[in-house]
C-alpha cells in the first residue's frame, strides 16, 4: 500500500511528550492563578457564525480569518478570545452576574503568512472583568496583579509591568491642538521601542508638526523615574484638559492600589510611551516585558475599555483585561532555553514484573500506589528484563519496582532508585508510605518551570 | 448603531458558567486519572491537511468534516482523535519510547445534521497504549480498569463495562462457514441491544441463512452469566477454528487480570452481542452502560486494533484504546437531572470594602488569604452595602469578609458565614488559618460531581 507522507501545516506548533508537559504545566499555574482570583472558565465554540464573529472585525485582521462555508451557512474559526466573550456576555447578560470574572486559555487561528515567531493556530490566555454600565478603576490594579502573581509563580523574576492612561495621552494631545493627528503620533510613539526616539523624532518631523510641539511630544514620552516622580512631573505640567486630569487621577488611584493587590513597586512602572493599539483601549493601558529580553517584545498586554459589546447590544458593558500570548511566549523560552524537558516524565514509579506469573501482582501494587495518590505506570509486554529497565530510563521514570516470584511470595516489592542506582526491598504494606515520604521531600526542593 | 443578534450556530455546546464548572470538574477527574496511569497528554492541531487527516476516512465521515481551502491549501478540522494519533505516531515514531502511552481531552468537528444528542463539536476523551510490533493482551484489562477508575471517582456506580472478543466472533463464524456474511450478521447482533432478540432473529431470516445455524447464532450471542461461566460455555461448545481459540485465551487472560487491575467483577461481564464496528478492532472489544440508562447506548467504548497507522508507516503499531464522548454524556447527565449545578461557585471567600478607605486592605486581606491557596474574589466597585451582599447571594460563595474603617483599625475582619447567617471577628494574623480549617472539615465530606 502506498503511505502518506505524516506531517502537520506550517505555522501550527505541535510539541513532543516531554515539550507538551511543560507547556501544560506552564498553562496549569496560569489557570490556577486565575481561578485564585474567582475567574470561571469559558469555553466557546471554535466555529462561529461569520456574521455574528465579524460584526466589527475588518482590514487586517479579515484577510487572515479562516473562514468557510458549509451547506448554506458561513462560517469563521475564532480568531481572538475577545469577540467570542462580547457575544456571550451580551447573548446571556441576563443570567449573568456583573461584575463579571471570565478566563479562557484557547487556541484561536488567523492565517497568517508563517514566519519564526507567528502561529496559524495559537493559545491566548485571557483575563477579563466586565462591569454592567459601571466598574470600578481599581479592578486595573487587581488584573495586573494576577498577571504579576502568574510570573512569579512561572519563576520569573527579571520583569516589568508596564503601564500608561489612554485618556492622559488623549488630554495631552487635545492640549497640544493635535487631537487629529493623535492616532498617527500614538501609532510612532508605540514603535519607540522598536526604532528608538531619535527615529520617532524623525517621523514625527516627516509629519510636518511644528518644533516647539515635537519637543512637547518628545520630552513627555521621556518622562520616566519611580511611581511617584513620574506622577509629580504630570502633575507639574499643569494641563488643565479634563480628559488629563481625569487620566491622571486614575493613574495614581491605580498605582497607589497595585502596591496594596501585591506588585512589588520594583516590578511596575509607569511608561507614557506605552499606547496599546488606537481605538480599542480608553483608560489603563499595559505591556510586560523581560528585563532580559525586551526585543521579544510586550509577553503581557491588555488595558481598559468602556464598551465591550457595542456590536451586540445597547447596554454598556465596560471591562479590563490582558491576555497573555502562550503559545508564542512558549517558543520564544524554549528557544532562549529556559525550559528543562530532559527532567520530564510521564509516571512518578514504574511497575515492572519480571514474569507473566507476577503481572497480577504488578497490577494489585500499582492500583496500590495510585490509591495514594501518586502516578503509576506499569511495563506488561513479555520482554528482556534488560530491555524493561532500558525503557524505565528513557521515560524518566524516578523509581522503579521489580516484582519477581520471590517478592510475590513475600509480599514485597524491589525498589530502585533510578537517580542513585540504589536498590531496597520494602514490605508490599509499607511501599505506598516510603514513595509518598520519597516525594514529599522532593516536592520541597521543586523548581520553577522557567529558568531565568 | 443596529446590533447584530449575538448566537452561536446550533449543534454546538455553550455551557452557563455554574454549567461549566461542573463540565471542568468532570474533564479535570477524568485527564488526572488518565495521568495517574502514566499517560501524556497530546494536543494536535485543530486544522490538518486533507491529504494526510483523510487517508483513510470514506462514506458517512468524510459527508461530514468540515473541510475548506486557504489559499493553495486544502484543510479539515479533525473529526476525532485516533487519526491525528496515528499521524504524530508515525511521523515522530523515532523519537517515542513504545509502549507510548498518551491521552487527549479535546473537541473534535462533524457537520452532521443537529438534532437531540448529536453535537457538530464536542469533546473525546480518548487514551490508547500503542506498542511497536507487539502489545502484550494484558494491557487490554488495565485500560478498562483506567475507565473504571474513572467513572468510579465521578461518583458512578451502577455501570457496567461490557467485553468481548472480535477473534471469538471470528472464529465461531468461520466455524459455522458463514465468514462472508459475518460483517452483516454482526451488524444486526449489534442491534440487539435496541431491537431485540425477535427482531435480530427475523433479520437473519432475511438473509436467507438455515435455520440451524441461524439457532446457532442466536444461542451462542444469548450466552451469559459470570465470567467463569461464560468462559466455561465457550469452552464448551468445542470448536477448534484456531481464532476461537486464540480469541477465547485473550478472553480468559484479560478477564482474568480485570480484576487485578481492580475492577470489582460485579462491574463488567463478557457479552457476545458487543461487536464495536466493523474493521478497526481485532481483539477485545468493550461497551460500558449505567445499568439505569441502557437507552443512552454506549457511554465509554473502545478496544484493540492491530495496525494503528498503516496508512503512513509500515512499521507495525499494535494499540488499545478506549474513549469517553464527553459532550453528549455531560448532555445525558444534565437533561437526567444527575448533575447540581447551583452549589457552584468561582470562588470561596468574596472580600468587600465597605468603602474607599478600606479598599487597600481588602486587596492585601485576599492576597494574604491566595497565599494561603484559598480562591479569593474581591467585590471593588462603588455600590451599597446591600447591592455587595445581593452579589455574594448570586455567586453563592460561602464566605464574605466584610472590611469597614473599624476592622482596618483593629487589624480584623468580620466573617459571614453565608450557610448559617452567622458572623464573627477574627484577627487579621488568624484569617487564613481559620477558614482553611472551615475548607478541610467540608472537604472530608467532599460529595462526587455525579449524582446517581
Amino acid at each position: 500500500m502506498s503511505k502518506v507522507t505524516p506531517k502537520i501545516l506550517t505555522g501550527f506548533m505541535e510539541l513532543t511528550p516531554n515539550e507538551q508537559l511543560v507547556f501544560d504545566k506552564i498553562k496549569s499555574i496560569i489557570a490556577s492563578t486565575y481561578e485564585s482570583f474567582g475567574f470561571v472558565k469559558l469555553d466557546t465554540p471554535v466555529l462561529e457564525l461569520s456574521q455574528v464573529l465579524l460584526a466589527k472585525a475588518g482590514g487586517e485582521t479579515e484577510k487572515q480569518i479562516y473562514r468557510f462555508n458549509k451547506g448554506d451557512t458561513d462560517l469563521c474559526m475564532r480568531f481572538d478570545l475577545t469577540v467570542p466573550l462580547a457575544r456571550y456576555v451580551a447573548q446571556r447578560q441576563n443570567d449573568i452576574t456583573f461584575p463579571f470574572r471570565r478566563y479562557q486559555i484557547a487556541k484561536v487561528y488567523r492565517g497568517e503568512r508563517p514566519q519564526k515567531g507567528r502561529f496559524r493556530e495559537f493559545y491566548q490566555a485571557d483575563i477579563d472583568i466586565i462591569g454592567s454600565e459601571k466598574l470600578s478603576v481599581l479592578y486595573d490594579a487587581e488584573v495586573p496583579a494576577i498577571m504579576y502573581n502568574v510570573l512569579r509563580k512561572l519563576g520569573l523574576n527579571r520583569f516589568h509591568i508596564y503601564m500608561n492612561n489612554r485618556k492622559v495621552l488623549k488630554g495631552f494631545y487635545k492640549y497640544l491642538g493635535l487631537e487629529e493627528q493623535s492616532a498617527d503620533i500614538l501609532r510612532i510613539i508605540d514603535k519607540a521601542d522598536k526604532i528608538g526616539m531619535d527615529n520617532v523624532k524623525l517621523c514625527l518631523e516627516e509629519m510636518t508638526l511644528p518644533a516647539d510641539k515635537i519637543e512637547k511630544i518628545l520630552s513627555f514620552s521621556a518622562i520616566e523615574g519611580d511611581k511617584a516622580s513620574v506622577l509629580e512631573k504630570l502633575n507639574a505640567l499643569n494641563i488643565a484638559e479634563p480628559d488629563f486630569q481625569e487620566g491622571l487621577t486614575e493613574l495614581q488611584t491605580v498605582a497607589t492600589a497595585m502596591e496594596k493587590a501585591g506588585i512589588q513597586e520594583t516590578h511596575y512602572k509607569i511608561d507614557l510611551k506605552i499606547t496599546r493599539g488606537l481605538d480599542y483601549y480608553t483608560g489603563t493601558v499595559y505591556e510586560t516585558f523581560l528585563d532580559d529580553y525586551r526585543s521579544w517584545g510586550s509577553i503581557c498586554s491588555g488595558g481598559r475599555y468602556d464598551n465591550l459589546a457595542e456590536f451586540y447590544t445597547d447596554r454598556k458593558l465596560p471591562g479590563i483585561g490582558m491576555s497573555i500570548g502562550l503559545t508564542r511566549f512558549f517558543d520564544l523560552l524554549r528557544d532562549a532555553g529556559m525550559l528543562n524537558f530532559d527532567a520530564q516524565t510521564p509516571a512518578q514509579v514504574l511497575v515492572i514484573p519480571m514474569d507473566t506469573d507476577t503481572t497480577g501482582y504488578a497490577l494489585e501494587i500499582a492500583e496500590t500506589l495510585r490509591k495514594a495518590d501518586l502516578k503509576v505506570m506499569t511495563y506488561l509486554n513479555d520482554a528482556k528484563f534488560k530491555n524493561k529497565m532500558v525503557y524505565a530510563n528513557k521515560i524518566n521514570v524516578p523509581y522503579v519496582l521489580i516484582l519477581g516470584t520471590d517478592e510475590m511470595q513475600n509480599q514485597v516489592v524491589t525498589v530502585k532508585d533510578m537517580l542513585s542506582g540504589t536498590q531496597e526491598s520494602i514490605s508490599a504494606d509499607a511501599i505506598a508510605e516510603h514513595l509518598k515520604e520519597a516525594f514529599a521531600k522532593q516536592a520541597e526542593q521543586a523548581q520553577f518551570v522557567i529558568k531565568q
